[in-house]
């Protein structure tokens, strides 16, 4: 069935789905990759707003200026800190001598060639929801190198923002004075894989989408894989503690990183570039280093866990009419799908008409509902998997969980961004399946109370400030993406949801910030996910690492 | 074929073989569980010595005196730390004020009436390896009774010794002087269990047997299972970061472990026992106490993420003419058994023969092998299961890496102890796979040139100071055991193999202990697994939890 009425209200262009309806058998079964759909998924996490640089910000010296600096400096005023000496040229100067003149990209103001434009790329993230102010940036290709200009700016106390591929989304690798960016673009190179174990080792700066295309010619696969794959480091994955859609099976990077070779500020290189699975020597130092946001040193090289390939991947997309019956079918997948299970992903009828809308496709399923999901598996014989996969499904529509389903064919590469919203706003919160997606509900009849949004389930665009507020996520993890899209950065609006959801968050002993981290954005949240105590060791810890705080100051833990 | 020579050269009672020889088909498929044959494995691990206690330690007040403190005291003279307060009867009041009279046991010496022997299941460790001296034990049973002693410790300055199970095998748990250990084995509830995600909370004192029971009524599994588990603890678990059988299924505490409640040396209670798989809010502070063996705080409560339990296991054991094959035969069964493989259990024929002997069992294959392997599957699906794994061996065959194989179908509960050799001496170590046995070969002939070993086969025991030296271990983890059993603790044997063993591991970047900690005994070789750097750095960590260095003295951290 096509879907009556659209976000847009356009007609549905059936042409360009990639879905089959399923209209004679309930499944059809063909082996697949799971980027169709789950691309989908991540899109809608993603999409960003149009940039509106109509903001100024208080003290940024920068010409350009954006929402999440803007929404932060007007809750906490940003001030430089006046224990970093103001970077000058003589700086450069230095920056040139210890790598060399192709490795240093300064603004004339810094007795450089570039315009601030030329650095749009690294002070602009993915979807330019944070935009910094650096006028340099440094390009190190070795570890020497690294140590070298961290122990020359830790000296000086010159401030640092260490930089993967920037596509972080709470602001972490954004420049807000002159800090110096220290990309790890050009440092990019595999050092070695163990055939035997599967262990890679490779340097920071490496993209995800090569280091999981160079290991799939040995039937390897990272142990992660997220949207921004083709432009995000492994640095930086690790630095933000990543999660992504192969964690239902492959757990936490804090299992599958080995080891980490890490420059601490001081300079001091931290050699721990173990392939070893097992190792019980003492303290696990490289732990603090996953999810520490480049606080405390910046990661050169990764030895890293990939797991066997499988040979074979198949998607099922489902129908719910009811949350509980999205959570019970999960229940049922563990069980019956158990080992081959790879992702259990889910999201709401309004993120669907939504994603359907834009994308041109059709609904997969032959009505719509209230709940869906997307189920990958993978496996190393795909009888068994499809024998498995049709077991699962009738056990669950017997149990009356899930009211229709279909098994996804066609491969496409849908694009990722999303322009045509007005702001997108979200949260990305871990809580207990069983309160999965109470918050939606809570937060969409606050703001309908409210008088700033209208619940219409079909995401229609009404004339309130709030257009849509969807609810979706990795389901099989615990972690939900709430995600609301307004007409404008709205600052009433804003009220009315913080701390509103970050309370609603710790009521549940949940997280505030499942996958994304800290950053900017979140940083003086942290309170409502750990307890006093905790921030206070955190901050000791940062005092160990990094005394005169010249790593990525202004982020991470609250002043 | 029968084992025409066992070790002490009794013949074999066929009689009690779990195994049914192969004759007619190769394999022989039917459901098992690995209890069989992997606690053989385990128990040749742990194969302890007959305790002589023919040795005085200087310094040492108590009664008891042991293999591995003996040891270590020849080599590194121990003197009690003058800072620590000197215990005394008022302390004792304090403590049963504290707690309960019934939370205190202390000899008479401290005001109690207990007997020294009252207390010598605290004292002495699972295998007798190393007795302790303590005279006073503390039962707290909950987070506050733990606060409240710890606070008044540190601020009087009294050591303390935090004690789960007593199984490890490093000498971590064992008292040296006048420290009081607090026992969590009267700590042992559970707390909650989230069928949802499952997560289970529980407290540290709770043993690991009666955890995976308990979880197991809801199709769920620990994440761990090891030799010991029906005595150790999981806070013990966790403390010494425990890997075992379950570890190449399903990974490393650091990623299994959600959240855990500590309280730190000043009475201070961390409590992070989030439930939530995914939580990326600040540094990850749990991590450092995963493996901190007590130095850091006591771990009160554990959440950690229990696994689908598998429907269905299945046990081969193959015989292998070459390291090669078993090497080449482990790769095959990461392709073929892939998602369903749970372990991969490794020995040569020494072990085998030991084994086979010591516990009358015959070989479950037809024919003696110079290395044998044990694959254990787990599933959802029995047929698949099994269709896969004659699929892999049939590959396996085809490429001559496995010459004979056996599915296993009785379950046992083989004792655990062997009491009959002399004095095992073990080392615990990760290395590349490429090089798992070389060890093995070089440490034979390195005592076999120094004329303190014949290197015999079939491991008949000789006029030689070491009888016998075997390798076998979790190869699908890197990690081998090297083992030798000695007619005695001998100082020159000692000499040959330290640190010519930490040095060799450390050549190949290996790691000296692979999962069971340093505690007592490998202090002192942490230089061979990590730099000086990274040792430096470890002191800096535990000089902010643990100032007045209260927790678990002595051990752990070189001087
Ligand atoms: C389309 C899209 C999809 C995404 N999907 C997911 C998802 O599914 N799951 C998820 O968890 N996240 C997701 N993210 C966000 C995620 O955090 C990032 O994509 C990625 O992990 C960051 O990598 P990066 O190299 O771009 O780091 P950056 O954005 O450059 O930096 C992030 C942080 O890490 C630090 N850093 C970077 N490199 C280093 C280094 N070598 N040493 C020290 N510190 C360093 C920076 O200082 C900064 O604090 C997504 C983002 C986008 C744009
Ligand atoms: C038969 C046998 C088989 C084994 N098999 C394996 C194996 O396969 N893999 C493996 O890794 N290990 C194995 N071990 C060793 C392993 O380290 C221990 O069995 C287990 O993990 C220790 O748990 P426990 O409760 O006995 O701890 P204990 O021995 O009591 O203590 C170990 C260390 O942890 C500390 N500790 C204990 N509880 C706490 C707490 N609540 N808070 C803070 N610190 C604490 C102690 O101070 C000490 O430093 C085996 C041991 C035996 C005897």
């Amino acid at each position: 069935m096509i879907l009556a009425r659209t976000l847009n209200n356009k007609p549905v262009n059936i042409a360009t789905s990639v879905f089959k309806p399923c209209s004679l058998n309930l499944f059809f079964l063909l082996s697949t990759n799971r980027r169709d759909f789950s691309s989908i998924s991540t899109t809608l996490l993603y999409s960003p707003f149009v940039l509106q640089p109509k903001y100024k910000l208080l003290n940024h010296s920068a010409t350009f200026c954006n929402k999440n600096i803007v929404r932060f400096a007007s809750l906490h005023p940003l001030t430089r800190a006046s224990k970093f000496v103001k970077l000058s040229k003589d700086h450069v100067k230095r920056f040139v001598a210890l790598l060399s003149p192709q490795q240093v990209y300064a603004t004339k103001e810094y007795g450089g060639s570039c315009d601030i434009q030329d650095l749009a790329h690294y002070n602009t993230d993915f979807y330019k929801s944070n935009i910094g102010s650096s006028s340099v940036v440094l390009f190190p290709k070795n570890t020497a190198q690294v140590s070298n200009i961290l122990a020359f700016c830790n000296q000086q106390k010159i401030a640092v923002v260490p930089q993967g591929g920037n596509t972080g989304v709470v602001g972490a690798s954004t420049v807000l004075f002159d800090e110096v960016i220290i990309s790890m673009s050009k440092f990019n190179k595999i050092r070695s894989i163990d055939l035997d174990s599967g262990a890679l080792i490779c340097d920071a700066g490496c993209v995800l989408q090569d280091l999981d295309h160079y290991v799939s010619q040995f039937g390897l696969i990272m142990p992660l894989d997220l949207g921004a794959k083709g432009s995000c480091h492994i640095g930086g994955n690790i630095s933000t503690n990543a999660g992504g859609i192969r964690y239902l099976r492959y757990g936490s990077l804090h299992g599958s990183v080995l080891g980490l070779e890490v420059v601490l500020p001081d300079g001091q290189i931290l050699n721990n570039l173990s392939t070893l699975r097992k190792d019980s020597t003492g303290y696990d130092l490289k732990q603090i280093f996953i999810g520490a946001e480049g606080t405390l040193g910046i990661v050169t090289g990764v030895s890293i866990q990939t797991a066997q390939r499988p040979m074979h991947t198949n998607v099922a997309i489902l129908g719910f009419n009811s949350f509980d019956d999205a959570r019970g079918t999960l229940a049922l997948a563990k069980t019956h799908l158990s080992e081959i299970l790879s992702a259990f992903e889910f999201w709401d009828d309004i993120s669907m008409n939504i994603t359907l809308d834009h994308f041109k496709f059709k609904n997969p399923l032959s009505d719509p509902y209230a709940f869906y999901a997307l189920i990958e598996t993978g496996g190393s014989n795909n009888t068994h998997d499809q024998e498995k996969i049709i077991a699962f499904l009738e056990h669950s529509m017997d149990k009356g969980f899930v009211k229709d389903g279909t098994l996804a064919r066609d491969k496409t590469q849908a694009t990722e961004a999303i322009r045509k919203f007005g702001v997108l706003h979200g949260y990305d919160i871990s809580i207990p399946t069983s309160k999965f997606y109470d918050i939606v509900n809570d937060v969409r009849k606050r703001l309908e109370d409210a008088k700033v949004f209208t619940n219409a389930t079909n995401g229609q665009i009404t004339a309130n400030k709030v257009d849509v507020i969807v609810g979706y996520g990795h389901i099989g993890d615990g972690n939900i993406h709430l995600n609301l899209m307004l007409k404008t950065i709205d600052s009433k609006v804003i009220q009315l949801l913080e701390p509103y959801i970050y309370e609603w968050v710790s009521t549940v002993s949940g997280s505030i910030s499942a996958e994304h981290g800290l950053g900017l954005v979140k940083k003086d949240y942290l309170k409502y996910s750990k307890s006093p105590e905790i921030i206070q060791l955190m901050k000791k810890i940062k005092k160990i690492y990094d005394p005169n705080e010249i790593m990525n100051p202004y982020k991470f833990l609250p002043n």
